[in-house]
């Protein structure tokens, strides 16, 4: 299949932020490509060949969007994976695949898939119900604290919680869900693998994260990870499994812990471009979003070391303002070294809403850090 | 005035590559852009938020065109510059502004003007008519060999003739025209320059530019040129002036010569980002293109050093060929190390037309040249 050939159609369920830096890739190797997404002011509706609008849940929307492209691949997991999986049997090149989302897309079964490939991952509980929990700790099965996790549409520290007593449980959904075992860890790190269909696979160096106490959103995502080089190849390998033992095809993320041992646990993955991997835009020898590109249209995967150190800052919504837009000291923050914003689109904010991030790069991961500080500290994403 | 706010509207004047690759950073940043291009086929009719159809060289369609937009910019220099000058006066920013336009889409107003700047260029005679040159060759004026070039509408290799003998004249336009020394070169150079509205100003590394010998167009762009820094540091001061000479806003390209006296002559300019700085995509703290809309938009200017050393080798439609266009092992030199292409989009090649390019970054520069060499003779534009 010529790629590069204007007969050839490009499709990617999902058109937002993630898809618009995807469009990015697309539109310097020319691809054609046909976007669907829910919204008419999805961000790819502008750098997209054909935009459609349509529900990703949708089987039918799905399937017909699907049989009009001839390579389907998708930014977002909340999707049909029903139809990606008609479209797979009537010979449409779906990446990565259906399988693999399905496993993904319920973190009970994603659990299972790395017990069963023996990636080490916290130990875990499956349960149907979030009453057999009670049940369990009832008859000593299970013990405070632990982490509850609903099973499906979690997003970004919905759908997690940590449980130190009954009084946790309450308000939470009532149905499928695991518990898993609070392990205690040093880092929170994230290794973006890629492998294309010829089974190449390469890692990005681990990527550091810093999250936010209170809304578990990330606030510094730092690459290279102030670690050392010993855990750090244990995380790729890690990581490298994770995509081999999926038989993965284009990026996949994976979130792990460094434990107080230096042991690395799988968290959980996303078969896609992440968050985390934004800085490799500016600071990498390839892009997460043209690796994932040349992964899925196998094509060979390009260099993933980095060129610089690099950061990046999450622009959300501050806590105290809802309504239009406005990045206020934008312009302060494009002074400093190094800094460069991305801004989504979004043209209303409300409290920790990501509208944007900024990347800090620098040959000097310390330096980096301090910029990033200050850049944290200038811009604020408010409503006037 | 708000940038970032959606009620800003920034106008493009041409859609072609280079507006294309602008529209990366407008993208990044949400910026608003409504563009012009007589094509309805023209690269930025995708990525930019309204597309407008016109003629370029029309005084109502510019005007008109830029009536509507709160910053007007332009990809190339063939616009209609009166109508820029109209919109100046009523209160529309333009930039770059149409006096310096003006001053350089004729190449013996340009070259006069480096004369009153005390700008250092090799020395020439501007003729009204091609005719008077034989007339200052009889009289002992003027002597062979010069370099002829016509003073508008001249573009990339088209409008320069190295004339040795009268005959060298014959078939050449017969208009207003510049009859340079000929002044023997060690290399050709180009440095960009940015600079804002406060004049704020910043030279990128010296780029060295290796030609083909038969069709006048650049094979390998080189940053940072393999010279001297005391070679470099006066070639990038020579730019700086010429950017403050002209008061400019936005990006500036120098070409220059390095004369066998390590003297820096300016060749000419172009007033917008430029084909010997695409390698700053990848190889540089920030972009051209991000740096010309921070100029225009007098935004902080960006960091201009080279994170990494890079090599651009443009693609040119092989001399062969005439069709629909393929692009031969593109899949082969994307194996290599630090190597990614940019497709322009343009369905048909025919001999020599840019196609795209290859951007090969390495560390190295010499490693980078190799891997350049490797690129140049593997990819072929070709048609099937």
């Amino acid at each position: 299949m010529n790629y590069f050939s204007s007969d050839f159609k490009l499709g990617i369920l999902g058109g937002g932020q993630l898809g618009k830096m995807m469009l990015y890739s697309t539109r310097k190797f020319d691809i054609t490509t046909h976007v669907m997404d829910a919204s008419d002011e999805a961000p790819c509706k502008i750098a997209c060949n054909h935009f459609t609008l349509g529900d990703l849940m949708d089987f039918d929307a799905v399937y017909n969007f699907g049989k009009h492209v001839d390579l389907l691949t998708f930014e977002i997991e909340n999707v049909n994976v029903d139809a990606l999986e008609k479209l797979e049997k009537e010979g449409i090149k779906v990446y990565p695949s259906s399988k693999t989302l399905r496993t993904i897309q319920n973190k009970a079964t994603q659990k299972l898939f790395y017990r069963d490939h023996r990636i080490p991952t916290s130990d875990f509980t499956r349960f149907a119900y979030i009453s057999e929990i009670e049940d369990a700790i009832e008859n000593g099965g299970l013990e405070f604290p632990f982490v509850w996790k609903a099973s499906q549409f979690g997003y970004d520290g919905n759908g997690v919680k940590i449980v130190r007593s009954l009084c946790d449980l309450e308000g939470l959904p009532k149905g499928e869900c695991i518990a898993e075992d609070l392990v205690p860890f040093k880092n929170e790190l994230a290794v973006i693998v890629a492998r294309n269909q010829q089974g190449e696979v390469k890692t990005y160096p681990v990527v550091e994260m810093e999250f936010h106490p209170e809304a578990n959103q990330v606030e510094y995502v730092i690459c290279p990870a102030r670690i050392s080089n010993h855990v750090a190849e244990k995380a790729r390998t890690v990581a490298m499994n994770v995509s081999k033992a999926f038989n993965h095809v284009g990026l996949l993320a994976v979130e792990m812990f460094q434990t107080e041992n230096d042991e690395i646990l799988v968290n959980e993955v996303a078969p896609r471009p992440h968050n985390s991997g934004h800085q490799t835009i500016e600071a990498s020898y390839t892009s997460q979003f043209e690796q994932h590109i040349r992964a899925i249209l196998n094509l060979p995967l390009g260099k993933t070391d980095s060129k610089v150190g690099g950061i990046m800052v999450n622009l959300v919504g501050d806590e105290a303002y809802t309504g239009p837009v406005v990045y206020k000291n934008i312009e302060t923050i494009m002074e400093l070294e190094g800094v460069t914003p991305h801004i989504y689109g979004k043209k209303q904010t409300r409290p920790f809403r990501k509208m944007g991030h900024v990347t800090i790069v620098n040959e000097d991961i310390n330096e980096a850090r301090q910029i990033a500080e200050v850049v944290k500290n200038t811009i604020k994403v408010i409503s006037e």
